[in-house]
This record gives structure tokens, C-alpha cells and sequence, in this order.
């Protein structure tokens, strides 16, 4: 996978000191990224309003019931949208515990009597079965289900749509003998789902039995960042409302048809997603407002709200059923995932060093495991890029590894008698508990096996628990914490839905665990509350997220006392971390090539101007075109918008009149709206256009120009863009900083910002600037001095400081 | 107080229909608001960044200390607020408990022998003696402290600046022999401030003394709303840093001084009002994103959360100091307020109904509570604005009513016999507890003045408890009811600062567990549960927040099992709610007359342009200016911007080249900055201007262009404002649309935005945008029509609804 020279130069600061490499690259690569495992052509989205005539008529139109209709649909949608991906989420939760239960109780119960051949065979068998059919289905039916997804919601939050994020291709995934699928599939409502969504089905569906069979089958992978995608999947879906090629057009549904609605569905979705996956309805719409939206208001924080409470009283709903016990092995687990509540937590001035200690290697090991994901990442995109089939190699030797590790290391561990207080059956009798046996003798636990040969959730509420202040040994936890650590990042990067939540959890909480037991009687927090801060601190230090990672710890754990120390926990290790390197999700994007837009402006673009940065050559139109010339310079170039200037106005230079954007203009041209001549037509003559005609398809159904066949007569008719045009397009004077450009762009969510000249008896538009024109790397390439100059040094110095700024 | 027509038309509707009355007042009446119970003249605040050469030449300049000594010091300030509202927040909580404390144990020790007479006159004349002092010094002294401050400080955060709301002239707060005010003064730290900051040391120093002594006098008042115009005080002044009058001017806060910083510390500072009234730092956070910015960065929410962490910690230490008994009647109060935490929360679907009929009740009662809000404020501005001695008298009146009421309506309970199985004492012994004594035989206990005889909080405390469902009988609860909702509404509007939470809390808790009452066993939630859940109804249908109020009814009562319910609960009363009316301080804001700007354009004005609203006449400014026509455009209008045209250039016909402001007009009239020709002065003339010359004074602080005095010479003379030109200022065309603009304006944070034509061969610039100019009562004033529109006549008939939009 070499296409991806942005991110290398932009890490590696070694290149960008070569000013003809990145001169020539600068605007050839920045229009693909990886999507999933898969190199996607990318679009910018457009949040301004098109001002053009037959918009204008469609908003005089829209009456009262319309307007009703626009409100109680959309609120129906974000209903929809949490009751299905509390439904996915759910039924992905309890197939997980299934699928990952009975393998554990069948090894469990071939160990209790001594046949550990066979449970190694059955353990390492059903692990690489389920990591290969993973990794195939996601490899060659939906690569775009790779990774964890949160990458891509976020870069398609900040507008960069690629058409893989939320299709693909009808694909028929079969044959899968998954209990979970089966269920989801003979589910009705789902069902229908999937009749109408056929189209898109197979990712969604792909990303679910992905994750379910990654995440079974032992691998140390979450199920929180597949779950993101999921619902941003479903969110899109609904919004997108039917699709004209299975001739389901739902006409109640227009009015989403455009990047707008769409991006307020996809926030409440990858909201769902997050309360879902935690039980965190309230964790999840911060979440999503701090880590993945771009674009605000007070509205959606509501409707995320909404679409999260029905997260929550459908799972509050569904584990109502469970308690009755038929949910199998999935038990009666709460709403609460990790209870650690305890009546007398009490701390004192004393307690905090141990904390900000705890804070401080949260940091540095957040910074580091962000570090060392990038090279693994890089070194796998690498390894791919040779050939396909090595993704599935790759997938299958990490699980033969893992298997080996998760059996392997537990022998190391010397067997402990059982406490005689324990506060639960010693041995662990069933799938969980903290005493598991392994090969010790009756009356013995395996201390490293409770941890390490268990599914993640359990491992995770084993580390938690509290009154179990002396059940591990130092050495159990350390490798256990090694093993996490670099299992969870060399798990990442294969070719299945992967999530880095739990991964991190589970590594924070063993290495908290363990200087809880370094500070031992010296602290009045027991061990179990040490775990809880060590994985928040590692949470911060890897996602340097604050105010959702608290209230998603809190809702996780219930216990609002500890509040004050997890966020002294959580400021240290960002702030430390932050010293170092990016969020994780911001490397894994530029790794993956999407130009994201940042919120503030650099430094050194308050130096710079407007025009320094524009890039020719312009093409324009005039307000009355050729068609030759319309398809000609459609055909050369892959600009999406193009300012239209009028010469036979009053005045004797010629004026601008607006911008119109490429995929109108192929329309006009499937419909053959022509004329024969060179004059302006009357309203008469597009009585046959309507707003529907403009409204934006879902992504990538756009038509090509390739696709549009006009005979030679055609070609020397004409096309009046009067009415087409957007007649106001936001405007900037070429002698404005960058800064301030990028600040216009950025808030108001544009695609395309026309540059005016500041003197006007030249031509009215001087250039137009795009999401790519703000790219750092797009600017230190025109400019390659600047990045000698002491602006870039700061910058590169203190990369993540300046995020204060 | 006759000056707000804007606040009066738009509720009532009817003057809308009378064009000519509109026209006259658009652009008179809404310079000026009512800022606490004060008419203060406003103005805009401005985010743009200004380009002139001289702020360039600063940027340029800044190297890397300068940038590390920013974010250093910016944080700083952050620790500064979270640990200065903390401990104002923690004395503020501790006064007023010690002084009601107080105020209850006498009375009860009297009543316990029977001195009846002697308790009522205790009672009623320390309730009367706080309460004039409270509005004493609130009318004469402080008059921004009145009310509950947030409406100010939201208004502040849209852009909208009152002279008054931070600044105040100096005045001595004297003889204040309130204890809480010693320990204050006394206090090293904050004496310092107020030294530093005398300046502005009495509006704090008022609203805190005014906030303890109106809460402490038994009025139906909280302290959150002065606690947040507390904390963006503080952070307003910490923020200003100094002031040149007393040649303290600190150069490290040089950055600090534009609208864009301060508004970032005023944010922070709200966050830790709220965090330190309820002690919620999690909740202070997302209340101030939710209800009072208008501006959001991520940045903004770690430093928001620094801040509140700070004050999570502050209190938890002052709490573990007063644990050891040293806080007097504060006694071992907790982190958590109201702990309603319980085992075993269950329930099931059959709690479901009750739960959805409170949250309905709760929306209707809410926008009920915010008309007759309304109404009532209406009505004592009127009064108000008689005389101003009617404001103490009102004051008094409200505080004899509610001593009487409360002192007199125990007397309708009957007393009940106290239950065997009690879980504290009964009667009560001591201030708080569930079961007061009062007029009632030993054994016996007065449930009405358990709830009513008692401080807000512990009121609530009661409300909330468990295992206390036969306490109340059912004619107290609705006589509680009725007083405290009615009650809060009248003394809200008091000169003396005053909030809306606690009050809200109480009415709502109450009626909340009347309806547990008459569902009784029907349900598996306890009555104390059912209290929250009525709360949590009342917010919402008040306040309409959904994801701030979730948390912060979390962290006041620590039980996360409820969160399900409560979400649903904030939803439907928050729909039912917006149904009627808007939020409450909306409407308030709106009765003040500020001009806040709505992030969401209106139907309508898609269908205007913005040549349509912008009014005349415009000032321009040649680059080169004539001395005297600035003087006179300065004297004669109260723009704050003018564009500046050049007539000199290449081009035929005058370009624009910027926008010029008042303040920095001024600031070359002052400095005589002036030329004998009208000629281009050289780069040299300018050099002893700096950038500090043209850094935004704190509010209030600037030059008025009375004080100038020049001689006749100087007058004929001529300024170049080539250098101090913003030589970009963002630019609109005629005929785009107005929502367009609003979303330019509003998502940038502009003050100005100039108009230019469509076609060039006229003037290069048509008009100014104002906020002003975007506000309906401006647009239905110059456009009478749209009233009887169809548009216009559906955002009447919805006008929540389109909030939605």
C-alpha cells in the first residue's frame, strides 16, 4: 500500500525538507486514502447552502405539513437508529459471551480433568477458525470493515466522504453458520432492514460477524470502535432512505438528501454505537461531541441525547428479558458493566502522589502504545501492499500466536492455595470468576490463568474487583500487562473489525493493579480502585479525551466518588502524553491519508495569504456555456466546483455570477437541457427541472460524465446556467491570511471557497480553495521555505502544545 | 422600566402588526439592555481576527517563549479561577449554612418550650434584617448582582457585551458583619485580589455577600445562577490582569486582552460556578456547553474540564477538613448532596407509565413555571421602574410573606405519631432530619414543617430519602407544593441575587413524590426515587437541557441505575415543554431586551436578501482622511465600524480596502497621529504605535470621543489609515441570502460584515450587517409583510418546534 506518501512525509519530517518531491505530489495523492484496508478515492462534503433558482422555489413550497414532516421524520430516524443498534449491540454482546463462554468451558472442562492436549487443540482450533473466517469475510467481501472505524466516522464527521464508509457493492455473505447471524438475520425488523438496504447490508452485516468472530475468537480486540462504525453504518443507511435502483424511493425522506441531515444521522449513530457497546447512553453523546464531531449545535446534542436514551431503555429492556436466563452464558449482567462500588471509599491527601504517579506512566505509556500502533500499522500496510493473500496470513499467524500465549503463560505461573475468605467459590466454578484452576491441584488457583485465559470482560472485572487485594502475584500481573500491551498492538492492525477500547482497558487496569500493590497498605484505595484509574489513565494517555472517557469510566463503574481522582488521572496522563505525540485516532487517520481539517489555524498561516497557497489553472464558465467546453473540462479535470462568470452584464468587465458545482452540470447534461443558441432562456424552459433533481445521492451514486453519450450536434449547443448556479457563493479577498480563510472554511463547512481579487479590473474570481489547499502539507510545498523558518521548527517542536493555542 | 419594547412586541405579537411603531424603534431601542436590575447600554463583542500591520507585525514577532509563556499562563489563569470559585463556592455554602443553621436552632430550641411568639419574631425579623440588607446593597451598590446572573453571562458568550456585567466603579461594600464576608476578606489570596482588582472586587464582592445573605434569609432562592455569575467574574477579571489606572499592568497578559481569550475564560468560569454550587464538575462542564456557550472547541472542553477539576479537588480537601467538625454547623456534609443511592434499584416495565406521566406533567408544569415567570418579572420591572425604593419595599414585602408563610402554614398539619422503625431520630434532634418537632406533642412530628420549616436543601434531603414512604401525608405534600412554586416564581424577581435551580429542584421533588404517593405499590420505586424523577421533570420543562441536567441530577444523587428513567423523564417533559414556550433563560434574556444571535437561521430569512435589511445611511472613510470628518462621524453616530474605501488606486472606479474601528480611530485622535498632506505617510511615521496600543481594553474601559479635544489645526490636518486598516474584512454579496449570512456572522463570531454589490461599477461597498440587523423584531420592522406571511405566521404558531429545524 504505497499510496499513502502524505502521512509518511508528514511523520517522518525527513522528506518535507525536499521541496520538487512535494511539489509534484501534493495534489495527485491527497485524493485517495485507505478506507477499511482499502484505497478509496475521496470527496469532500458540502455544508453550505446552494442558493440556486429551483432550490429557492422548493423552500418558498415547503408549507406547514411539510415542515412538520421534516421534524417527526427526523426524530423517527434517530428513534430507528438507536432501537437497531441497540439490537446490534446487544445481539453482538450476547453472541460474543456465547461463542466465547462455551469455547472457555469446554477447554475449562477438559483442563479439570487433565486433558490438556485436547484443550490446547480445541482452544488454539476454535480461535484460528474464527480469526480466519473473520479475516476472509472482511478481507475480500468488506474491506472497508477493517480496523476499528472510528477513524473514518471522524474524517467523515470533518467532511471527507469516501464512498466505502457506508457502502458497498451488493455482496451475499453466506454461509455463515453463526448463531448470532442467525439470529440477526431471522430477526423481522432487521430483516426488512436488509431487504431494503441490500445494497448496503453487506458491510453493515460484514462488520457485525466480523467483529463478533474477531472478538470471540481470543484475539485482544474490542468491540467498542466496530460498534462506532456500525452505527454510523445504520444512521447513514436510514438517512439515505431507499435507493432509486430498487425503485424505493420514499418521497418523505427527500429532504435528508443532502450532507446536512446526513451528518447529524451519522453522529447520533456512532453515539448509539459507543452506548451501546458500554451501556454508556451518556458516555456516548460525549463521546461523539468530543472525539468525533467536527460541526455542533445545541439541536444535536438533544438529538443524540434521544437517540441514546433509546439505546438505554432498550438494553435496560433486553437484559430484563436475559434475567429470566435465556440468554445462555450471557447471564445477568447489569446495566453496569464493571461495578466497583463500595460504600466507604475514602481517600486522603496521602492518596494522591500514588495517583499522579499513575497519571504520569499513563502518559508516557499512552504516548508510547500511540508510537509503537503507527509502525506496527506501517509496517502491516507494508506487508499488504505486497500481496492480498497476506492479509489473511498475517491474520491467521497472530492467532496462532495468541492462542499459544493465552495457554502458553499460564504454566509459568506457580499455583496459589485458595483464600479461605474469598468472597466467591475457589476454584472458579463455570466460565468466570477470579480463581480459575488451570493445571493447579484441588484447593489452588491459577492467578495468571483468571486473567489471561478468560475473555477480556472478565479479565477486566477480575482486575477491578475489590476484597481481592492479595489473589495476584507481582509477576503474574507484569506479564500479564506485557502480554496485553504488545498482543493489543500487533492485534490491531489485521484485516477484521478491531476495536482499542477494551485492549486499552485491560492493559490500564493490570499495570494500575500493579502499583496498587507497590503502594500496598500505604493507600486507603484498594487494589481494584488502582485498576480503575490505571485504565483510565491509559485511556487518556492513548485517546486524550477528558470529559466523555469520565462520565464513560463512571457509567462503566459506578462509582461517582472516585470522580476527583479520575480526573486528576486523566489531565496528567493527556497533558503528558500530549507532550509526545497525537491521539491515536488522529495517527491512525493521517496514516491512512484523509485530509482532516483542523479547528484552529496553524501559526505560520496568519503569514501567509490567501493568494500564496492558490494553485491554477482556474476553470471557469460563462453563465452561458458551450457544451463542448462543459464536457471537456468535465472530462480533463476532477474539480467538483466551478465559478461561472457572466461577460454581457452592464458592466464592461466581466462579473462573477456563481459557482456550479460538477455533479449539477451532469445532470443538465443527462437531461440534455440545451439550446441552440447563445441567449439567455426564459423560466419556461426548465419547467421539467425540479429541487429533487439537485438533491445529493447517497455516496459514490453519483453518475460519471464517462457514463453520458451526446451526438456531435449536441456538443455545439449551449446551456444556460443562470438558474443553476449557486448565485452566492461565500467569497474571500486573495490578500486575506490563511488563517483567516481557514477559519471562514472550516465553521461554515464549506467544499469551495471562491478568491476574489482585491483590485477588480481583472478577471472577477482569481482561484478557489479546497479542503486540500488548507493541508499542511499542500502549503510546505509551495512554500518549501517555511519550513526552515522558525514557525515550522515550533511547530514540529511542540506539536501538540500548539493545539492549545 | 420602560425600555424594552423589543422584549415587549415580540411576546406579545400585537405591536408587530404596526410597521411604523417598528420602524422608529428597531435600531434605537436595542442598544441597551437590562443588565442584573440595571439599564446598561450594550455592545457586540468581535472574534474576527483583525489584520492591520501592526497586530502582523506582532505575530511575526512572537517567537517560542512568547507562545510557551501563552499556554502557560493561560492555564495558569485556569487553575486561578477553579481555585478561587472553589473556595468562594465552599465559604458561600458554609456561611449560609451557619447562618440558617443558626437561625433554625434557635427558633427550634424555642419552640421545643413552647415560646412560640418569641421563635416567629426571631424568624421573621432575621429573615427581614438579611433580606434588606441582601437587596440593600444589591440596588444601591451593585445593581448587575440582581437576579440570577446566567442570562448576562449567556449573553456575554453569544457576543453581547454590557459594561456592567463584570465591571462595576469602585465602591466600598462597608460594615458587612456577615462572618462568612471576614473570613473572605481576610482570606490572604483573596485579599490580594481585591486589591488588585478593587475595580471590580465590589460586584463580586456584592453578588457573593448579597447571594449568602438572600439565600441564608429563608427566601425560595438558590445560589447556582450567582455561583455561575460568580465564577465568570472571577474569570473576567483574572483574565483583564490588571488595570493602567492603578499601573499594574502585567505584560505576560498582553494576549489575554481580545474577546477571543475572554470569552474562553468566562466559559471556564461559568463551568466551575456550576461545579462549585453542586458540586458537580463533570455536570459544570457540559452546562456550560450546553446552556451558556455559543462557541465551542474542543480546546475549550479540557480547559473547561482542568478548571472544574480544580474544583473538585479544592472541595474535596476543604470537605475533608471540615470533616474534622471544624465548619460548624456545615458539619460532615459529603461530595454527593442528595445521596439517594440504594442496593437494589429494580424495575421493570410496568414503572414505565408513571415515570412517562411525570415527565408530562413535569413539561406542563415547567412552561407554566417559565409564563407565569414572565409575567411576573413583567410586572415588578414595571413597578421597578416607578420609583426605585420600591425595589427594597418589594423586597421586604416578599420576605414577610414568606416568613409568615412558612412559619404559619405547619400550623394546618396535622401532627402524626412517629413510625417504631424510624431510621434517625424522631423528632428530630438538632437542625436537619425528616421528622420536625414544631408545634407537636413529644412522639409526634409535623411532616409539613419538616419540609417547609427547613433550609432548600435539606428540604430536598427529605424529599429524596428512602424508607420513608409513609412520612407525608398527602395534603402536605400539595400545600408544600403550591408554596414553593408559587413562592419561587414571586421572589425570584427581587433585587437581590437570586437562582433557579434549587428552587426548581424543590417544587419538583415535591410533586414528583406526590405522584409516587398515589401510585404507591403499584410500583417497585420508592417515593424518595420518585421525588428525583419529579425533579429531574420540572428541570427539564424549565431549563430544557437534556444532557447537562442528566449529569448533574447523577452526580447530586449518586445513582446510576435511574439514569435510563431520568433521560426519559428529561426528554418527554423537555418535548412537552418546548410545545408551549422556550427555555427560561431565553425568555428572560429576551425580557432584558439582549440581542442574542440564534444559531439556526429562521425559515423566512432564506427568502430575503441581505440588501433587504441592510439600512442606511452608511459612513465611509477614505484611506486617507481629513481629521475633521472623522471627528464628526465619530460625534455624530455610535458605529463601531466603518469601511474605508480607496479613490487613489489604479482603478477607475474606489476599491475597498477595509474596515476601520471606532476604538482604534480613537486611539489615533488621541496620539495625534496626524499629516499635514494627504499623502501616503512612510512605514517611519509610524513607529512609536505598537500593537498594545490597539488590544481590546477590558468592558467599559475604552475612550470616549468627548474626551478628545482637538485644536482647529489639527482638524484641517489628515490621518493615514492604511496601516491600521483590517485590510480583510469578510465580505457578503448584496444578493445572498440572509440565513446565509447569519451563518457566516454567527459561526465566525463577527461584529461587522460589509456588503458589496453584485456588480462592481458602483460604490464598492453597499453596507454594514450588524447583529442588530439580524434580529426579527429589525427584519419584520423594515419588512411588515412577512407578519402576515405564511412563514412568518407558522414560526408563531411553532415556535419551539423550529428550534428543531
Amino acid at each position: 500500500m504505497s499510496a499513502q506518501p502524505n502521512a509518511d512525509e508528514e511523520s517522518q519530517a525527513q522528506p518535507l525538507l525536499d521541496p520538487s518531491l512535494h511539489r509534484s505530489l501534493s495534489n495527485v495523492t491527497s485524493q485517495v486514502a485507505i478506507v477499511g484496508s482499502n484505497v478509496c478515492p475521496i470527496e469532500s462534503l458540502d455544508y453550505e447552502i446552494y442558493e440556486n433558482d429551483f432550490f429557492k422555489q422548493d423552500w418558498r413550497s415547503r408549507g406547514k405539513v411539510q415542515i412538520f414532516q421534516y421534524i417527526f421524520v427526523k426524530w423517527l430516524l434517530c428513534f430507528l437508529i438507536g432501537l437497531i443498534v441497540s439490537l446490534i449491540g446487544f445481539c453482538n454482546n450476547l453472541a460474543v459471551e456465547n461463542l466465547a463462554g462455551v469455547k472457555f468451558v469446554i477447554t475449562s472442562n477438559m483442563m479439570l480433568v487433565k486433558r490438556y492436549g485436547m484443550a490446547f487443540l480445541v482452544f488454539f482450533s476454535s480461535n484460528f477458525v474464527l480469526t480466519l473466517f473473520a479475516s476472509i469475510i472482511t478481507a475480500f467481501i468488506a474491506p472497508a470493515a477493517a480496523g476499528s472505524g472510528i477513524p473514518e466516522v471522524k474524517a467523515y464527521l470533518n467532511g471527507v466522504d469516501a464512498p466505502g464508509i457506508f457502502t458497498l457493492k451488493t455482496l451475499l455473505v453466506k454461509g455463515l453458520n453463526v448463531r448470532s447471524y442467525h439470529f440477526l438475520a431471522h430477526h423481522n425488523f432487521f430483516d426488512k432492514m436488509i431487504v431494503h438496504f441490500n445494497m448496503f447490508g453487506s458491510l453493515m452485516k460484514d462488520r457485525i460477524v466480523g467483529s463478533i468472530t474477531a472478538v470471540s475468537s481470543s484475539l485482544l480486540i474490542g468491540k467498542a470502535g466496530p460498534m462506532v462504525h456500525t452505527g454510523a453504518c445504520v444512521a447513514a443507511l436510514l438517512g439515505q432512505g431507499g435507493s432509486r435502483k430498487y425503485g424505493l424511493t420514499w418521497r418523505w425522506l427527500r429532504y435528508f438528501k443532502n450532507d446536512r441531515d446526513r451528518r447529524d444521522f451519522v453522529t447520533c449513530g456512532s453515539a448509539a454505537g459507543i452506548a451501546a457497546s458500554f451501556r454508556a447512553p451518556v458516555g456516548g453523546v460525549l463521546f461523539s461531541l468530543e472525539e468525533m464531531a467536527s460541526w455542533w449545535r445545541s439541536a444535536l446534542l438533544w438529538r443524540c441525547f434521544f437517540t441514546t436514551a433509546v439505546v438505554a431503555i432498550m438494553l435496560r429492556a433486553l437484559i430484563d428479558v436475559c434475567l429470566s436466563g435465556k440468554c445462555g452464558l450471557f447471564g445477568t449482567g447489569g446495566l453496569i458493566m464493571f461495578d466497583v462500588t463500595s460504600q466507604n471509599t475514602t481517600y486522603h491527601i496521602k492518596d494522591v502522589p500514588p495517583v499522579l504517579v499513575l497519571g504520569v506512566i499513563g502518559g508516557l505509556l499512552g504516548s508510547f502504545y500511540n508510537f509503537l500502533l503507527e509502525k506496527v500499522l506501517r509496517i502491516y500496510s507494508y506487508i499488504y501492499g505486497k500481496k492480498p493473500i497476506y492479509k489473511i496470513i498475517l491474520a491467521c499467524s497472530i492467532s496462532v500466536f495468541t492462542s499459544c500465549l493465552l495457554f502458553g503463560l499460564p504454566w509459568l505461573a506457580s499455583c496459589q492455595p485458595c483464600p479461605i475468605d474469598a468472597s466467591e467459590a475457589c476454584p472458579t466454578i463455570g466460565r468466570s470468576g477470579n480463581y480459575k484452576k488451570f493445571q493447579c491441584p484441588p484447593g489452588h488457583y491459577n492467578d495468571l490463568a483468571s486473567l489471561i485465559f478468560n475473555t477480556n470482560d472478565d479479565a477486566i472485572k477480575n482486575l477491578f474487583s475489590k476484597d481481592t487485594d492479595s489473589e495476584f502475584q507481582y509477576s503474574s500481573i507484569l506479564i500479564f500487562f506485557a502480554t496485553c500491551f504488545f498482543l493489543s498492538i500487533f492485534s490491531y492492525g489485521i484485516v477484521a473489525p478491531a476495536g482499542l477500547f477494551v485492549p486499552v482497558i485491560v492493559t490500564g487496569a493490570s499495570y494500575g493493579r500493579f502499583v496498587g500493590m507497590l503502594v500496598g497498605s500505604h493507600s486507603n484505595l484498594n487494589h481494584g480502585l488502582f485498576a480503575v484509574l490505571g485504565a483510565a489513565s491509559l485511556l487518556g494517555g492513548s485517546m486524550r479525551m477528558t470529559v466523555s472517557l469520565c462520565v464513560i469510566i463512571l457509567e462503566l463503574t459506578n462509582n461517582l466518588l472516585l470522580l476527583p481522582l479520575i480526573m486528576v488521572v486523566l489531565l496528567v496522563s493527556k497533558t503528558v502524553a500530549d507532550a509526545f505525540n497525537g491521539n491515536v485516532y488522529d495517527i491512525i487517520m493521517k496514516l491512512k491519508g484523509f485530509p482532516y481539517l483542523e479547528a484552529h489555524a496553524e501559526p505560520y498561516m496568519r503569514q501567509l495569504t490567501v493568494e500564496d497557497v492558490v494553485t491554477g489553472p482556474l476553470q471557469l464558465f460563462n453563465v452561458i456555456e458551450k457544451v463542448e467546453n462543459i464536457v471537456h473540462v468535465l472530462r480533463t479535470t476532477g474539480h467538483h466546483g466551478f465559478p461561472v462568470i457572466d461577460e454581457r452584464s452592464h458592466s464592461e468587465s466581466p462579473v462573477l455570477f456563481g459557482l456550479v458545482l460538477r455533479a449539477h452540470l451532469i445532470v443538465l447534461l443527462r437531461k440534455k437541457a440545451f439550446l441552440t443558441t447563445a441567449v439567455r432562456a426564459d423560466s419556461d424552459a426548465f419547467r421539467h427541472f425540479s429541487a429533487m433533481d439537485f438533491t445529493k445521492r447517497g455516496s459514490g451514486n453519483g453518475d460519471k460524465i464517462e457514463d453520458i453519450e451526446l451526438t456531435e450536434e449536441e456538443m455545439e449547443m449551449f446551456i444556460d446556467l443562470h438558474p443553476f448556479c449557486n448565485s452566492s457563493p461565500y467569497t474571500v479577498v486573495e490578500t486575506m491570511s490563511l488563517a483567516k480563510a481557514l477559519i471562514l472554511f472550516r465553521e461554515v463547512g464549506l467544499r469551495h471557497l471562491l478568491v476574489i481579487p482585491k483590485i477588480s479590473n481583472r478577471s472577477p474570481v482569481v482561484g478557489i480553495l479546497t479542503r486540500h489547499d488548507f493541508m499542511p502539507e499542500h502549503i510546505l510545498g509551495v512554500h518549501p521555505l517555511l519550513v526552515r523558518s522558525r514557525w515550522k521548527r515550533i511547530r514540529f517542536q511542540l506539536p501538540r502544545f500548539l493545539k492549545l493555542f
